[in-house]
């Protein structure tokens, strides 16, 4: 069973959520399965208002924490996970079904790091930009022909996978089937990622650097900022390796800066 | 997997349902994980009525059938489940988790029987007199703090699991420990990480950069060539997103030559 200290390193985050009613009723599942800290990004304001005053919220509902980003929801967790009915092709990251990802979000708690859970809005789920801060992206198995969830419901199934299969593990102690360690595994598991925020450091230097051009750096365009997102959260860096490639490109960075500024070429 | 005509033996059961909401949403979800039967039970008319004429109503909705007694509702099912939050002491039936119980259903379904599967009304969950009329209950593991669930919440959570479980099973059953995700990375382990020697590229450029001083690039030393030999390793990098990473530290030392070079500082 997960322990208290493990349930409160999970957070839910909800972006771009339109329906108190939604709100309230993540809210209500997270209390039922025992995790206390709930995020929302960019929320309909009338909605997350209304969710919170409603004459039966609860303390998760009340604690909830507002952002205007999901980089700064996300910033303080090391896995950040995405959900997702699954039908979209242009996906990056491993599509995962919800029991595998179980497994793995429950390891990260374990090993005392913060994870986060996003769900999308009611319409239109997460969008590409959402995504390019998640690790790994789970899909609930529904069906193909009506993949899309209810938001709470989605939000309860999700929770209470992650203590359910739990419960099931622990009955069948007796066969442990422990997943078997993979040979070409970079990292030793027992070693805790670097946060989203701690990546974001990275990329926001490599981002400077790739559009230095001579003068100071232009605005990169979304589309590079995306790609080195990725690229970076692939990486699965540990917190003193990440600050080892901070030094280093931070020395090509002043390199770049140091040389005489040749003319704009545009 | 469920097979269709297996899905097609289970009847959703709302007594006494009050909110139009959650007979849509309970609708809902068995739209998304494939069980076309819903019956509703002496339900505030009003309630279903709306939740029936709602311009989302889906077939799952448009098809429910409704009946004035528990007894009319179950009465073509050999085998009938309640639901509970299990806080109640007075129960005469057996209480299983709603794992142990899933594999009773599916069981039943396969041999050709009809399954009944009860749910209660928002306030109150099923009265004894429904109970009468269960042969066995089955409690959704939440906490004793908070057992009581939203109605549409706990009929998705239920038919998640008949139909999830099932999946878990039969991958277990072909291929012992399908790709066996990795906590701490984030890339399938289908993915082959690159060779050594395409990492030595992305080194020897990285290398290249780094000692760039204006004029050429200078021997580097020992311990930094080590240095960064490790942090690439440790990347686990996919053969495509290092090549990825080559394109993006080319660009840099490309901006590095293109600047005009700097007195050699000693």
């Amino acid at each position: 069973v997960l322990t208290p200290a493990e349930l409160d390193r999970l957070c839910v985050v909800l972006v771009n959520s339109r329906n108190p009613l939604n709100i309230g009723a993540a809210a209500r599942a997270m209390s039922n399965f025992g995790f206390p800290h709930l995020r929302v990004v960019h929320p309909y304001a009338v909605a997350f208002h209304e969710a919170r005053s409603a004459v039966n919220a609860g303390p998760v509902l009340i604690a909830a924490e507002q952002f205007e980003q999901v980089a700064e929801a996300v910033a303080d967790c090391s896995l950040v996970v995405g959900t997702t009915g699954g039908a979209r092709r242009d996906l990056h990251e491993p599509l995962y079904p919800l029991e595998a990802t179980a497994e793995i979000v429950r390891a990260h708690l374990r090993s005392g790091s913060r994870v986060a859970l996003l769900f999308g809005s009611e319409k239109v789920g997460l969008s590409n930009q959402d995504l390019s801060h998640c690790q790994l992206l789970l899909r609930i198995p529904t069906r193909t022909e009506h993949p899309s969830m209810n938001l709470g419901q989605a939000v309860a199934i999700v929770l209470y996978e992650l203590v359910s299969n739990e419960l099931v593990r622990q009955t069948e102690a007796e066969a442990p089937r422990a997943p078997a360690p993979d040979p070409s595994l970079a990292q030793p598991l027992a070693q805790p990622l670097a946060t989203a925020g701690e990546r974001e450091r990275l990329i926001a230097v490599l981002l400077e650097a790739l559009s230095f051009n001579g003068y100071a750096h232009r605005a990169t365009d979304a589309l590079m900022e995306d790609k080195v997102r990725r690229l970076v959260r692939h990486l699965a860096l540990t917190p003193s390796d990440l600050r080892e490639w901070l030094g280093l490109l931070r020395q090509l960075l002043w390199k770049l800066r140091a040389t005489k500024s040749p003319p704009p070429q545009d």
